[in-house]
């Protein structure tokens, strides 16, 4: 499937944009960004990603001052060329170009990057596996930016290690995954770390949380530890477009898999919140 | 001055130039860099430089494979079209351009990309000061990367506090500046914190290092306190452009200035270093 791009206003194929070489993504990782799933050309939870992409943007100080309803419009029409079927909506705003210097420029106005891409959502049924990783990224993991380059490493060690994803632990507590939320389920409650800054708030994970509070489903936000997981009833990988899945496996050890009516209705219930929202039926 | 610019081959004005908007480093800041001093188109300590660039092709498995002399041309190149006077040589190089995906591309080609731009060297008699600012990055800051996001924070706040660099530490413990390295002497011996994970091995800091050890300077590596630094007889920033300057205030305290004979030595020693390597007299 085709891959769209967006710079600035202009359109074209993925492969053949460009940007300005001393765009400060390129020198600094100095962006912060989002991605959207759309199903058949609807978004889902769209404002909540703007929602963040927007305190990404207050957060890093990164000037961004292009309205909601005309940043809905630059999306739209993306969109609208874009294919049917399962999309990702990516979305990137950088600091801007400028003779390169470490302090924010004066004069540097944000570029605005996006791109459609196709992506395959899993089965309920994926059995997603695990390899741990220590956690070595920065302190600003509350924030989404381009500083990627850890969580580059730990998915390179999952897929060497042919495992679905990184597990991050500092030390003794779990954090989270490569590109993913990670939530545990014990005795009924679903637990989930506390978002400081060692953790991303994930709109997924949010989701998740909503669900619960609506099904009754007890949730918990507190540190939980490796050892912990391992002995958790179920555990969840929760991420925008692999929405939730559930792990089998840790370190080629088997985990979780022990309450199967809970991790049927929450998966029941995901769904039934993504075909309100987009009318599609995962 | 002006500003040139390289992108794999291709050269041209720093403001026109542009690289795929798919570029790793775009995405993930998944690329890694140097940076040297060249004084009328000589350049200072080229090969110690090449070395730690390809070292950190390796570390982070970036498959740069272009042999160094090939690089050494095109750097010749460039630099024949820049001007005379200081120039900073940039060099970056990515893991190239590809679908985005957090796992490394299967075939991305590394691309390279460099460009040279005037720098003014401060005044031997600089009077250099730091604003303290927690060190919340990553452990990998023994690879240069462009995940600089907390150094350019960390960069903003010293210009916010009229301050000349950030002082980093981990809690008590120094580690270096936003992009520098810091040194210190106390009772004529020049400490270094030792290099590990959190501290880039600076070359400049390194061409100290040897400077102190032909001169019969005793160093020392091990780490350091912020309350050991307050104390110290003198505090050095050693950095590629701005050679090696020294601190007389950290958070609007007076500090060091407290060895002429050392630091006066130093940087005599540091200016025949590079006089006797460029030609070109500080």
């Amino acid at each position: 499937m085709k891959r769209i791009g967006y710079f600035n206003g202009t359109i074209g194929d993925y492969d053949d944009m460009q940007i300005p070489f001393s765009d400060r993504s390129v020198f600094y990782g100095d962006a912060v960004y989002d991605a959207v799933l759309v199903l058949n050309r609807r978004t889902f939870t769209l404002d909540m990603h703007l929602d963040r992409l927007y305190k990404s943007c207050a957060m890093t100080k990164i000037p961004f001052d292009m309205p909601r309803e005309v940043l809905k419009g630059e999306i739209d029409r993306l969109l609208s060329l874009s294919e049917m079927g399962s999309i990702m909506l990516y979305l990137q705003v950088t600091r801007g170009a400028a003779p390169r210097k470490h302090e924010f420029p004066d004069d540097a106005k944000p570029n605005l990057l996006m791109f459609t891409s196709a992506v395959s959502i899993p089965p309920r049924d994926k059995r997603a596996s695990l390899v741990s990783v220590e956690d070595l990224r920065f302190q600003y993991c509350n924030i989404k930016t381009t500083n990627l380059l850890p969580n580059v490493f730990a998915a390179q060690k999952a897929k060497e290690a042919g495992a679905t994803e990184a597990l991050l632990h500092r030390g003794d507590r779990v954090t989270e995954a490569a590109h993913s939320s990670i939530l545990m389920a014990k005795d009924g409650t679903v637990i989930m770390p506390p978002l400081d800054e060692l953790i991303l708030p994930g709109i997924t994970r949010e989701i998740v949380r909503q669900i619960c509070e609506e099904a009754g489903i007890p949730t918990v936000i507190r540190i939980f530890t490796v050892d912990e997981l391992m002995k958790a009833d179920e555990i969840m990988l929760c991420s925008t477009t692999k929405n939730v899945i559930f792990v089998y496996e840790i370190d080629r050890q088997q985990v979780g898999g022990k309450d199967r009516a809970l991790r049927e209705k929450i998966q029941e219930l995901f769904a039934r919140r993504v075909c309100a929202e987009t009318g599609v039926s995962l």
